[in-house]
């Protein structure tokens, strides 16, 4: 299956945009675009390949108001935006001038990826998924989720028309419990962690039973992850065409910063942003940390590890792209830095009270790394920032304890009783 | 403080871009633009009058991706979107094929206001509310709440620097109650029904406690209120500057869905959009239905009632804009409908199942309302129709008992036993 030169330009190939082959990340063999994500020679993973045509400023700003703007850049079919998808993207980026003057930062902006349809940036990558599966003829789609990808599944195979099956670890918080359950697919909770869950996925599509199943993380990876290079393209466009000089990102399988390179790059590449240097940073929980412990033991390879912390968004002990990550951490002169469960939820309320975003433990995380590097003069507090939330609040509610100040009866006598003024 | 003719051009009104006087609705009375809400005359309600300038579609397109790209129809300084604010709005209009092939329409659209920044259409009002606000000087910003609107105003004045105290009443859901304290305000929860809030809210505002107070929807309530016609604003351009023929709107205080009906004529007054007649429906849960029994009765008057539903944030027993909802549906040949809990439930679901949207249990109301009108043929299932959805399934979890289908061992075996395939 080891592609031929003319193969690139099949029928199957127009279905991609401008994508015209898969290509091992390991030792760069290519192969035709197809439902696959390994490298038959080297077992390395798939990426997607791309020829780009005429990119210009002026042509994105031409398309619609999410992600398909920046479809000519993207794996997926020309008329993408007439057909059904939950269209997310062109989330706000947040000047965060309050949150910059009390951490002490000159300029700062948030990355609210809450504002895509199921609230987290799983939207992104579950539309290119839904594609790529549309053109493979697939009939359910599928996921292994630590809970933001299987609500955004859910829905997205709901409004796309496909039957759907999810699977999570047992235990997750119940707001990313039903929210996967109530668009009407099948959720089934494994006894065991997130790594537990993937192995049985790996499983499942091996067995003539999951043969129509395209599991979004699994047999459309390569396509999938290439919706995280939105956030980069977004990012660019919202500062006006220009790279961030710094950007703090969670890492959960990792693959969601290293696409954040490579979009940045893609632009470079193609003249639509000056050719700066940026630097990006790797943040975790320390309750799974094994790309930030390999990153401070100078290790280029990661030691899995049981996670146990509130960020279970990020609660992937054997993280896929771990290795990638140490590269571009590197490459780039960033770092990978872990926090505890205390500072999470310490940094979710001063997001939260410095800038109205209400961040789930993903973007306690990624605020919480932001205060540590500056702690320890690890980044450069003149530069240019942006912290990434890639989720919600209101699907982790119980990592807050906020509540009400006081239940008074309705009389102003009450309220002055109370003490509140 | 009756104003004169010269009044309209003082300082304060160019803060206030082409509102030009506060009217009385009831006597048409003006009064110079201030933190004023009732009539000096009769008592009546006050809205914004203005004097529009030039407004064409392409300056419209040339603004931001939210709602100041409408600045130029709202009672908001010219730099508006300079200043920090939670900058809501241009939410997604979905084309609901799959929703109108089940339920037997033609053309149908979600209007998904779940896509804010604190996911309710709350923050469009709110918006308005922080610029009145800030104009006024006032250091608190204020609210009597159904649960949406507290989260909208923690968000809004931690983002623009205010504090916030905001009342609820006791028993909402943990979601709202959650959200409504994690940005730092004061959040209090007061023994009674919103309609005893409100009456609370009233007193203090009057106190010379409440005196640097902007409770958004009292004293600020004027300016407030027209964040509601950026729906209309956003409906006829995501349309490709139409009306759609027929719309359904939730009904708490009523304001929303006349400020919508205001929205459709100030676009066809400034030429935006073709003259063509358009129907609007008004929704309401069974257990808080003082419009629809009105409407039911042929009466002019709306007798209030004490809520009993799921649909809390629609639970305003004395709708204050009750009145002109019902001169609404009668002009513009609509009805008023209210639905059962169970037809909420399950509206939320079909809507879920068919179009990847979680709405709360508004959005389950107008739904419901949407099958129940073309049941009783009430309306033309051949027209063009936007369904609203004002908030978010997140924030009303309980109001679905959606949950995993099964809990298995991590085996494709354990997997087949389950009869999961």
């Amino acid at each position: 299956m080891v592609m031929t030169a003319t193969e690139s330009s099949t029928s199957a190939a127009r279905s991609f945009g401008p994508a015209v082959a898969l290509s091992c990340r390991e030792c760069g063999q290519r192969y035709a675009l197809g439902p696959r994500f390994a490298c038959e020679q080297c077992f390395g993973p798939l990426e997607v390949a791309y020829e780009f045509g005429d990119v210009s400023r002026e042509s994105i700003a031409r398309g619609p108001n999410n992600i398909w703007r920046y479809a000519d850049l993207l794996p997926v079919p020309d008329n993408v935006a007439d057909l059904p998808n939950m269209n997310p993207g062109l989330t706000p980026l947040v000047r965060a001038d309050r949150l910059a003057a009390e951490v002490g930062m000159r300029s700062l902006h948030v990355k609210d990826d809450s504002g895509n349809p199921t609230h987290s940036f799983k939207d992104r990558v579950v539309a290119m998924a839904v594609e790529a599966g549309r053109t493979f003829g697939f009939t359910t789609l599928s996921c292994s989720s630590t809970g933001n990808l299987a609500g955004a599944v859910g829905a997205a195979a709901a409004r796309a028309g496909f039957r759907s099956c999810v699977f999570i670890p047992a235990g997750l918080e119940e707001g990313k419990i039903v929210m996967a359950a109530v668009y009407g697919g099948q959720l089934v909770a494994i006894d065991g962690t997130y790594d537990d869950v993937n192995r049985f996925c790996s499983e499942l599509i091996g067995d003539p039973a999951g043969e129509d199943w395209g599991f979004v993380n699994v047999n459309l990876r390569p396509y999938y992850a290439e919706g995280s290079k939105t956030l980069a393209y977004e990012i660019a466009e919202q500062l006006g065409w220009r790279l961030p000089e710094q950007i703090i990102v969670p890492i959960a399988s990792g693959s969601q910063l290293t696409k954040i390179d490579k979009g940045f790059r893609d632009l470079v590449k193609l003249g639509l942003v000056e050719d700066r240097p940026y630097r990006i940073f790797g943040a975790q929980a320390t309750g799974c940390s094994p790309v930030a412990r390999a990153w401070e033991n100078g290790h280029d390879v990661v030691q899995p590890m049981k996670p146990d912390t509130i960020a279970k968004s990020l609660a992937i002990g054997n993280p896929a792209d771990g290795p990638y990550v140490l590269d571009v951490c590197q490459r780039t002169g960033g770092s990978v830095v872990h926090v505890s469960d205390a500072e999470i939820v310490d940094s979710i309320k001063l997001l939260a009270r410095t800038e109205g975003v209400f961040a789930e433990t993903a973007g306690g995380v990624t605020t919480g790394v932001l205060r540590k590097l500056i702690a320890e003069d690890g980044l450069d507090p003149q530069a240019e920032t942006v912290v990434l939330n890639t989720g919600d609040g209101l699907k982790t509610l119980n990592a807050v304890d906020s509540g009400v100040t006081a239940t008074i009866k309705p009389s102003l006598d009450a309220f002055k009783d109370a003490g509140l003024l």
